[in-house]
């Protein structure tokens, strides 16, 4: 019984004691050549499990649980396990195997797997395929990267537009085993897309309806080349589990399913995350990461904001005069800037995320502004007043720190708000990623203008 | 046509002349009475569309788009409007109106409604309602807010385990129309969950097979009290469409679909983004969250943070003297610590994100923290170096003011690294939201000890 996190398992009825197994339970049996009781539990368990158990196993190991796996279980399998244990895998796998493998395997997936695979393993695998699998994996790959046609699948049910359900009920049957899903049926006239049939719509009318009669028309499709994002996006909002993709002349070539959508966008918000935090996005994993890689997607953009820090080290330098006479006012400092990076920082998540769902459009800047715009008017003054007041009764009630620090602390706010919000607007408007305002460029910025206000205003009130 | 965001909508042979309609056309229909021709584009528009469009209508026009819709239709549609739209049209609709409605709803749908209206809109859903349905919301309200049940629907397909697949096709046709989903059925004894069959498994195998021979016994379930953010994980992880829901005694209670998981998902990267960035969460979108909600929103943690930013001020008051004897010290202050948020912010994303996705867990501190002793190794000399030269050269080649802020630098990146990856795993061993360590404070602390060890260095080796 796997018991993980608060989720289980029901598994009232299996005769084989289990329906989950740990590294230790697969060992044991092994040893003991009880392969039909590995068999047993290998082909009950879900397939994401057992990818998890495989990648606990030794190579040779792991050989041994997918030859005692269904052949549709297996391809199913292989396709969650992590690409280094894939290319150690299909070196021990012999040619047989891996053609089994590839015909059971799903074209998405089989395309995935040539793409990342090793160049002496793509061999092995090519040399393994018919001519159909290949020329539609290739087919599949020379789609760009970010492509709707990049993360589709070929496998899908197609109707003729002439016959009644109880027909395509019985193509379903028939076909319908190794298809990526049933649930949508695409009715097809000479390649083009006429319209889908759920099979809600086909298990709850009558056999004998024309199929013309429950066909859904106005349906929502992807092209080939749009990107993959905006696609993914599409399935969040109207709550799709499979869209049709079709070519320039509205011919079928596959169908994008919910759980490629949804890893899309997941893969997006990571690269939001990094983007927004100065990481160069990687496609790898933390733990996967080496130390060398992590170090060298950090370290451009920390060298870039660190040569913009000197800009604010040539203002300070400026106003030495100022900080010479009162050493107070470096104290500071650290207060205007911090307050500063993080005000800006909190309208650019806010906008960034609201670009990420399209609530916020670039043609919204207007109305964004002018919301941040009051916003900040309301927090500056609370600020202001709050440092003030501290300022005047902890540093012996000279109100003209007070007025130097609070003034600048209101400008900061403002200058804050308004580069938070407005950068990420514009890179949007520029057809770049709005993520790539990261928060660290919006506080140095930040910096600058408001070190360059602080010792200004603080230079004419004490005439220094 | 649809054709926003290079997405299209097939829709080839409608005789209306359009499958969607703008505010103005709906305007021009009404003038003209053709209610016929709204009423066709109404009832094959796609329902979030349907949505779209009645946020752009006044309340009036809004009612009459609902009384040409389909009773399911005008129920999907007005579960998809926001939440302020709703309590306007509820406050218009007739007693009859609101019962058909609500009697369409699905379950979960018309929880959240009345979770949502004020008072006075409650009573007149309540008073609307048959008694099954008043009690079926009653016991989804009953459940706690972030639980698995408060997003469960009651409305699934429930099969006896004796019977043939088609009594169990027949039992669909008859039920189906009215269930939240249909392809996956519900394998229940004495209330008793037993396993599910899939549709694709009724539609693929003689009519005269036991379902039990179909039966999936090894399924992924949950508890009606599972926190629902680790439900939604399941649902990422495994590629579901739904997952039934029971009790303590094993008793099916209600299915979770996959679109509320994905909207529980985005609901929390928005969380993670917004306290991530100093900001307090609301439900509300961008827009819909009026000014001194947002300011109130933000202050909080400004407020804080301005406070604690004064500790940096008052270490830099005690090392006065130290600026004023070199007051270029006094200008490397901002890259030291900016560099040293940046870093932190670096790591802290990285683990807060792992730990969304379930790739880092609590147990693996201290792998995390060899890898970022690693990476800080090396990001820390590289910036060292290219910072010391810089300065050396640029600074009246004193060696010394090298060495002071190469020397700071160094320990900054592994403090800031340190806190950045410690934290929010220390705040997720302690069961707390690991976003609550926003980087704003990661940031303030790494401040505090820079600055802290930056003049400390200053007055060894300078012997101040």
């Amino acid at each position: 019984m796997d018991n993980n996190d608060g989720l289980m398992t029901v598994n009232l009825k299996n005769k084989t004691g289990g329906s989950s197994m740990k590294r230790e339970e697969f060992l044991k049996l092994v040893d003991k050549k009880d392969f039909k009781a590995i068999k047993s539990v290998l082909n009950v368990m879900n397939v994401v499990d057992l990818a998890d158990l495989l990648s606990e196993l030794e190579e040779t190991e792991a050989v041994i649980a997918f030859r005692l796996m269904e052949k549709y279980t297996a391809a199913e399998v292989f396709s969650h396990v992590d690409s280094n244990q894939q290319a150690e895998l299909l070196n021990l796998f012999t040619d047989k195997e891996i053609k089994d493998m590839m015909d059971a395997m799903f074209s998405d997936d089989a395309a995935d797997l040539v793409e990342e695979m090793p160049a002496n393993v793509v061999e092995k695998l090519l040399r393994n395929m018919d001519v159909e699998t290949r020329s539609e994996i290739n087919s599949l790959l020379n789609y760009p990267e970010d492509s709707a046609g990049s993360i589709m699948t070929t496998e899908y049910i197609s109707l003729a537009p002439n016959i009644r359900i109880g027909d395509a009920l019985r193509k379903i049957r028939e076909e319908g085993i190794h298809k990526e899903t049933i649930y949508t049926c695409y009715v097809v006239h000479n390649h083009i897309l006429q319209g889908i049939v759920t099979a809600k719509d086909l298990l709850t009318n009558p056999e004998d309806m024309p199929i013309s009669d429950i066909i859904e028309e106005n349906i929502i499709t992807c092209h080939t080349n749009d990107d993959k994002e905006d696609v993914a996006k599409k399935f969040n909002k109207y709550g799709l589990i499979s869209m049709p993709v079709v070519d320039a002349e509205s011919c079928i070539v596959g169908i994008v399913t919910f759980d490629d959508a949804f890893e899309v966008l997941e893969t997006e918000v990571t690269e939001d995350f990094e983007k927004m935090n100065a990481i160069l996005h990687s496609d790898e994993t933390y733990f996967n990461t080496g130390v060398f890689r992590h170090a060298g997607n950090r370290i451009p953009w920390l060298l870039v904001l660190m040569i913009t820090s000197t800009l604010t080290g040539i203002i300070i330098t400026r106003y030495e005069n100022a900080f010479e006479a009162i050493p107070l006012l470096v104290a500071f400092m650290p207060m205007l800037m911090d307050t500063g990076g993080n005000c800006g920082a909190q309208s650019l998540a806010l906008i960034i995320r609201g670009l990420a769902i399209d609530e916020i459009k670039p043609a919204d800047a207007l109305r964004v502004w002018w919301k941040e715009f009051r916003v900040a008017a309301i927090i500056s003054i609370i600020l202001a007043v709050a440092n003030g007041v501290r300022i005047y009764f902890m540093h012996g009630r000279d109100l003209r720190i007070s007025l130097v620090v609070s003034g600048s602390l209101i400008v900061t706010v403002f200058i804050a708000k308004t580069v938070g919000c407005m950068l990420p607007l514009l890179a949007k408007k520029m057809k770049m990623d709005p993520a790539v305002m990261a928060s660290p460029m919006i506080t140095t910025i930040v910096d600058v203008c408001s070190l360059f206000i602080y010792f200004n205003i603080a230079t004419h009130i004490f005439n220094l």
